[in-house]
């Protein structure tokens, strides 16, 4: 199996509200014809989630009952960029159906205490492509959290061992400085946990309610332990998902374990 | 708690391909205001469902890989109606939130094999209100299958006995003949089991893979057991369904148990 996941960042102009970028999604959908495996995608959920989960707190769980009204919102929200996903996928070809985190997966102080593989699983055994997506789910103890796309990746990862992983995002890999800043950055083709702690730190400047690259080169690295191997890819870059998922040689950063 | 399905034929064009009716599920929505406990709300597939499920025999479970397609596409297009029905009842200040069936239960043959009563039960406990639908259903035997709105409807009810159950549909009730082709048709206020045995049958001319209005009688029949009231209202006239969910008297058909 392959899992790939489509960064909010590529499949939504994560600066402006609820942008669906649907000719992007269009190629990459195209681009994952070319798997050579059964495929699971996630997609983060870009300005569909992340603007107004910040705006009112949502990450940080109930506070106030005014909250409600804008998790109902963002719920929502999140599913029209699902659908338009599945739409885009369905187009070409890619039999794809929802499974939205909470149908798969029960949520304690924002992580999953108990997985269902079940929920992934029976679509996989009828020959369908599940689309899971970073979402607003309920919570034991908060009363409701972020599921991040890149959480359900772990999830999925850890139980199915997928031959390969792919983060779809908008940068060629992990760089060993800030490319936007430092001209003289250079991309890390193979990244451990010692290269990782090397690193500087820099935060992104568009609203993200679910950690920076740093936090997202940290969840691959759990995931690398599930996988043979797993890789960020730009998906910016017409072909590269496509050379990735069928096997080829592509600019990336592979994350390995250890 | 109140638990009402909003018919498929009163939210959508029955007769045309995905035409969702948002001005009657808008009315309908400020109606649902009204409701004088917390709410429950399960709405049919219409014209997003049961025309491309009919065509493709999806009722009848796997038969032949080419139905996958239609299985991924019929999903996508009841969750677009989905879509339009929480953005309706969300603007009009209810906090309604997707429950997807295959989210809260397993299906074998048809039915319901397991029922998770928290994916509703979290969703009150947080002051959210649960809406689900009817959709295609992975299902152990069948490989998939049709959960019929009713078929969710029967499930809430026996898992959380609510004080009313509100059928909203296209007509008055239930009459002792078919008020379409017979002018002196009554409409009958209280049906029971022995009442029901007694009509003359007739089918719908629109596409529904999930049953004639007697098959949802006969599953408002079992629900009645559950509730303290279960009834028909015609969603077509303005102000009955705020009337049922605000306990006062209307034109209605209540079914009543035994």
């Amino acid at each position: 199996m392959i899992l790939v996941k489509l960064g909010g960042s590529v499949i939504t102009d994560k600066a402006k509200l609820r942008t669906f970028k649907r000719s992007s999604c269009d190629r990459l959908a195209k681009e994952l014809g070319r798997a050579n495996a059964p495929l699971a995608i996630v997609h983060g959920a870009g300005s569909f989630g992340h603007i107004e989960a910040k705006k009112h707190n949502l990450h940080k769980g109930f506070t106030t009952k005014s909250q409600l009204h804008h998790v109902a919102a963002v719920q929502r929200d999140v599913r029209e960029l699902n659908l338009g996903v599945l739409a885009s996928l369905i187009d070409n070809h890619i039999r794809a159906v929802a499974v939205p985190p909470a149908s798969a997966a029960k949520f304690r102080s924002g992580v999953i205490r108990q997985f269902d593989p079940d929920a992934f699983g029976r679509m996989f055994d009828l020959g369908l492509t599940p689309v899971s997506f970073g979402d607003v789910v309920p919570d034991e103890s908060m009363g409701f959290s972020i599921c991040s796309g890149d959480l359900m990746m772990e999830a999925i990862a850890k139980a199915f061992h997928p031959r390969l992983v792919v983060f779809c995002a908008d940068v060629d890999g992990v760089y060993d400085a800030d490319p936007k800043r430092n001209r003289k950055a250079q991309l890390i083709p193979e990244l451990d946990k010692s290269r990782l702690a090397g690193l500087e730190r820099t935060e992104s400047a568009n609203a993200d309610v679910t950690g920076s690259i740093y936090g997202k080169v940290e969840r691959m690295l759990a995931i690398a332990k599930h996988c043979e191997k797993c890789m960020i890819v730009n998906g910016n870059v017409p072909g590269r998902l496509g050379k990735a998922v069928s096997g080829l040689d592509v600019v990336s950063t592979v994350v390995v374990p250890g």
